[in-house]
């Protein structure tokens, strides 16, 4: 037992769980494969040297669990799952720093609240195209029926893969009662995203999670002869696309949000004629609901306006929604100060991508997530990487961070 | 024999040949096919009721030969062979029109000059990806090596295919002397486009095919995550197609010529990550060769300019160039007066689409071309239609240009 946080081993646990889980294209652990449960038998091993009771959860959350004064319980968590070629720390980072946390309680006596660590199941939802698996099922937002057949690249069903280990798909909302004697949750991850690099900061304290507007919008215009059509007679399906685009990346800036158009598909899309058909994606986020909403507005009506003027048509379907999830303002604060007093300067952010965090951000708890430097800004690569100080620091930052929630808690 | 010209058997003519040669979905005459091949012996046998020399050349153009009292022979040409599931009247219309002059002259007396009805081989280009075929190996343009090996959908190599056809590709090159006594050239053809329709007249005199500038663009970004990369730090490859597709039309509609994005392809091309690389398709045509010249350098200045502001890389392959063929300033006014004298009103205008008289007016030949109009611009396509009165009409301009040229061949 050690009564030290010591965040170099924190360092070596991960390059361990690199060398056992990876290989030459990056980290192997997807979900529900053979990798993953070496990952998670590596990960139970390491729990069993500490005075924690181990359970997987009905969802496949791994939850170990360190019995404080309180029943009302302090939530670390994260995921060790990634997917195909990952990079090594997203996820896991999380919970190796989660486990050196605990850890360190262990080894200072029974804590005034009860302290958790869980490995959410299945976050990254690398194979069956469903994320957050574990935390949705425990907020119970996920919808069994909808997932139930589910399938993989081989054409195997959801439910026949996670029964194979160990979760019983008409059991899974049993999950939701885990969540009952949690006080708040806190969740530490790599930024995945260029902000704090570029400001040259090592750490940020996360405001929430972006709510997310994911729509498909087509334009139908009029194929025609690229030589044989003046300018004038044409019905540019295309121009819709250029001309919306150009207007999202304003509506973002003026919103500060972001706003994306990942795929454009032309058809015909041959070099002799003007494009009859053109769909895009957009992808829009902000932290805030209302501007959320305004963005959308936005482009819905710029859309309208273009299509108009162009005299082409415009038809927008929606890809996916979902709200934004703000984390709660006094540990926002209490995550600025933490890193503050490990880094000398903090920076507030919010998360693009999702995470477990917004799940059980759902449910009422207080929430917060810590962001540490990605360096080039890069994820879901085996280039992904973070310098080494940065990862120490980072685990001196989570274990500082519940430390001033557990004073919260006390106060409150 | 008829000693007066019947424009209406040219449209029955034309049906015939559509029930002999078309099904459901339009004209089936692919050049160097058995429906190729049959629709060809259906034209030999109505020229054959004719006092003409009926000849196929060493590149597979027919030629039926009416001796006149000069050796100096005026060209009436277009190509029987079709697109798969074609229009009933593209090419073949300038066929059957031709033949229908021909038989009034043949009615008429031996004429002061030659006349030559040409039916061109393989206009289309639709099984070999080679256009013109015939009427380039006249001119002297057709690089024999870089068609020996082209192969069809199914792997037949054209020098196989063509060799079926009577075509040694070996002797092709001895079509260039059927150009030798031409005198000047005249070819009616539908439209294929929207602007004598647009315009309400039936005709228009064809100022010459416009020249081509044919290239790839790729811009080069960085792909990143559409929720953690903020609008500042992006690297959006698709920035530049957009752009671009814009500018280029401000620089069409300046130059009057035509400039069109027909194909856009973005990478990853994901909802979830900002494009890093977007490749566009750009097709410029004008019929001058200054304005044509300008139009591609303000284009790449634009996409220089563009990828500087956005950050990004950009390149230019060249897919294909060919220049403007402007046609004869007297043959213009000709066709303007024989349209004028039959249908009240004419329109000069360039041709988008290439044609045979292209090649033609390469090899310095006096070229015209009469354009009649197209119902809803569309072409290479069953709903390909004209009125049956322009179709009468276009035959009557034809026989009027002809004789115009006659007299204008005797002044010079």
């Amino acid at each position: 037992m050690h009564q030290i946080l010591q965040p170099q081993r924190t360092v070596a646990e991960l390059k361990e769980l690199r060398t056992l889980t990876g290989d030459a294209e990056g980290a192997q652990r997807v979900a529900f494969t053979p990798v993953w449960e070496k990952s998670r038998a590596w990960l139970r091993n390491k729990l069993s040297e500490l005075p924690v009771d181990i359970e997987q959860d009905e969802a496949g959350n791994l939850w170990a669990t360190l019995i404080g004064e309180s029943e009302q319980a302090i939530l670390i968590g994260s995921h060790i799952d990634s997917v195909p070629n990952g990079g090594w720390l997203d996820g896991c980072l999380g919970v190796m720093a989660g486990m050196e946390v605990l850890r360190r309680y262990a080894a200072a006596g029974k804590p005034r609240f009860t302290i958790k660590l869980v490995d959410w199941c299945d976050e990254e939802g690398a194979r069956f195209g469903r994320s957050l698996f574990g935390s949705s099922a425990v907020s119970g937002a996920l919808d069994i029926d909808s997932v139930r057949s589910l399938t993989d690249r081989n054409g195997d069903r959801l439910e026949e893969v996670v029964k194979r280990c160990g979760i019983d798909l008409s059991k899974v909302s049993a999950s939701q009662s885990r969540i009952q004697n949690a006080a708040a949750y806190a969740e530490l991850h790599i930024e995945q995203g260029p902000v704090l690099e570029g400001m040259n900061l090592a750490m940020g304290a996360v405001q929430g999670t972006f709510g997310v507007e994911r729509h498909t919008i087509t334009f139908t215009g009029q194929a025609a002869h690229s030589g044989s059509t003046p300018m004038a007679y044409r019905r540019d399906a295309l121009a819709g696309v250029s001309r919306l685009h150009l207007a999202i990346r304003e509506i973002a800036v003026k919103h500060g949000g972001v706003c994306t158009v990942g795929s454009v598909k032309t058809k015909p899309g041959i070099v002799t004629a003007v494009v009859g058909e053109a769909e895009m994606t957009l992808d829009q986020r902000h932290l805030s609901a209302e501007s959320l909403a305004a963005m959308y507005h936005e482009a819905k009506e710029a859309s309208d306006a273009i299509a108009k003027e162009e005299r082409i048509e415009v038809a927008w379907k929606t890809l996916w929604q979902i709200q934004p999830f703000p984390f709660h303002p006094d540990l926002i604060e209490l995550a600025d100060q933490s890193i503050v007093e490990v880094c000398g300067q903090s920076h507030k952010l919010p998360s693009g991508p999702l995470h477990d965090a917004a799940e059980v951000c759902r449910t009422g708890v207080p929430t917060i997530m810590l962001f540490v430097q990605s360096l080039y800004g890069i994820s879901h690569n085996k280039i992904e990487d973070t310098r080494e100080e940065h990862l120490i620091a980072s685990v001196q930052v989570l274990d500082r961070l519940v430390q001033k929630i557990t004073q919260w808690l006390g106060n409150r």
